[in-house]
């Protein structure tokens, strides 16, 4: 899916980590949420609220979900994040991002 | 306007600048495009194709359109950039902006 249609884009950026992490909020008819989001090289650390799927569609990084092991994805990838939980980054290229809140 | 709704967005997001630029695309339903776009501190040139509204909702930059003087934009502003032309861009703090191409 390269496109998302029908949707709702919040036009204000979301902005973390002094802009190294960037998103944009997109609201789909189904009611579930998205962002697309940009992170420069970095190490960072995330919580979730919502189960979350990152979708990484370019960029190289390390993710480490709060138990469990270093992963590497490199290109692409998918991984997911449970909810009310904590994850760390990696980031050693720009990543460009797709992530999907899930309500489970 | 702080949603664009019933629009349709490109997952994949635009890189430049090793990153420090990057926007996303969004298609609305009158067939114009808009990006909305993150830009970190540095000095930039672009080329227009279309006539561009770059209208500013966060950061400090300064922006010169080819043949003009240098002006300022400290938090909101909107300015133009012709049909074929080049501007160049210093950007002070990380910068929210969305850019509207006109048909004119």
């Amino acid at each position: 899916m390269t496109q998302l249609k029908n949707v709702t884009i919040i036009k204000k950026a979301n902005i973390y980590f002094d802009g190294k992490v960037t998103s944009r909020t997109v609201l789909l008819q189904d009611g579930t949420k998205k962002t697309l989001g940009i992170m420069m090289p970095g190490e960072y650390e995330f919580s979730t609220e919502l189960k979350e799927e990152m979708d990484i569609a370019a960029g190289k990084l390390e993710y480490k979900i709060a138990g469990g092991e270093w992963e590497t994805i490199d290109g692409s990838g998918v991984f997911y994040v449970p909810a009310n939980e904590s994850f760390q980054l990696k980031v050693h290229t720009v990543v460009d991002y797709c992530c999907s809140y899930l309500a489970e």
